[in-house]
């Protein structure tokens, strides 16, 4: 699975939250990151053959009055022509995913009805999951970053893990897809560290996969449960 | 009241649609139109001191994937400071108007769950409604004009009648305010005609006033009826 970020951030150079996201995805081979630059107009056809090349298309952006910051607009109003787009005339971007990663200056409770902004990101994000729609593109959850100044080392750290897997996990929404993408960056982490490390990893490995063998099977007896609950 | 509508078109001047709507209020005092014009970055200043003088201010463009073109994003981007919108900090736009006009090249029809476009207008305007919100700004119900191209020409009258009510009535959304309104206007109109079409207009004017007193009566009397149910 090929991954591509699009971010659209005015400040970009000045982001302390982009600069992490950047750090924590510099060794992941199969994403791409592009940082949109000012521009009177982006290249129509450079831009529709970059997407074309990728499986997961993500929009990252800091949140500017509820949508994103005009240079992501402008990449969109330009680079998406309708034939492109329209999955009803045979659009180019079919059966690819469309994934956001929005950055918000509040916290992420403020955004539900009742909260102090009383609409949720979900509604917000509603154009966006409107072109994917028109695109025939599956439409990922979302993965927003609120106040990132304000976390502790250890929720950055799990931010960075998250991150990684919404960028390159193919099936980062599930627990069982979380838990073999893991040891899969296990393995590769492992090959580069001292033979004694190695040694330990290897137990740690060895545990998990037992866990996750482990859980297959409760599961396996879970769902004969419930198909019999059904007869 | 005084109303302002800030156009974002980026193809105004070949644009039929923002042709006829400009037209259609450029008698109206009361209302400034002004076209947001390619610029590197709006003055925030001037434009937050424009936008201080109106009592409704209108965001007018056409649907580009499902919001603003990039150009309306930029000027919301660059004029609306935190300090400047937030009621929580004595905002400036506390108690102002906010309405949409949005052109659509699709039919109404689509925008609704089920529809081809499987989301409404009123979704996809959250990032409008969550500024006014924000500002502590009235959110007006949106005015979307949808194939204007394929309007009869009756559908084009009514759709001047009603634009001019969204633009400069302050009371646009009940009947009465309609009714009131529509008098008002006529007045006026009456004052640039010829003698003998002065009186006709009188003719037609009286029975139109005499129709809205009948109505005030009828409602008068239902409000009794339905007080006494209460009690």
């Amino acid at each position: 699975m090929k991954t591509l970020v699009l971010v659209g951030h005015p400040e970009y150079d000045n982001s302390q939250t982009a600069a992490f996201l950047r750090q924590a995805q510099v060794d992941l081979n199969m994403v791409d990151w592009q940082v949109l630059q000012p521009t009177s107009s982006f290249d129509t056809m450079t831009e529709q053959q970059r997407l074309m090349k990728y499986d997961r298309i993500i929009l990252q952006f800091p949140m500017y009055w509820y949508s994103a910051p005009a240079i992501m607009k402008q990449y969109l109003d330009e680079v998406l022509t309708v034939n492109f787009v329209d999955v009803r005339r045979d659009g180019c971007l079919r059966g690819k995913e469309l994934g956001i990663v929005v950055t918000l200056g509040d916290p992420l409770k403020d955004y539900q009805s009742g909260g102090r902004e009383d609409v949720s990101l979900s509604e917000l994000l509603k154009p966006y999951q409107a072109i994917a729609h028109k695109a025939g593109m599956r439409f990922l959850p979302s993965f927003p970053v609120a106040q990132f100044a304000y976390m502790t080392p250890q929720a950055k750290q799990q931010l960075l893990i998250d991150y990684r897997g919404y960028l390159a996990n193919s099936n980062f929404d599930t627990f069982k897809g979380q838990q073999s993408w893991y040891l899969q960056q296990l393995a590769y982490f492992k090959s580069q560290l001292s033979p004694e490390k190695q040694s330990q990893l290897s137990i740690i490995m060895d545990y998990l996969d037992n866990n996750a063998q482990q859980l297959d099977e409760l599961n396996w007896e879970l769902a004969l449960i419930k198909k019999e609950e059904d007869e």
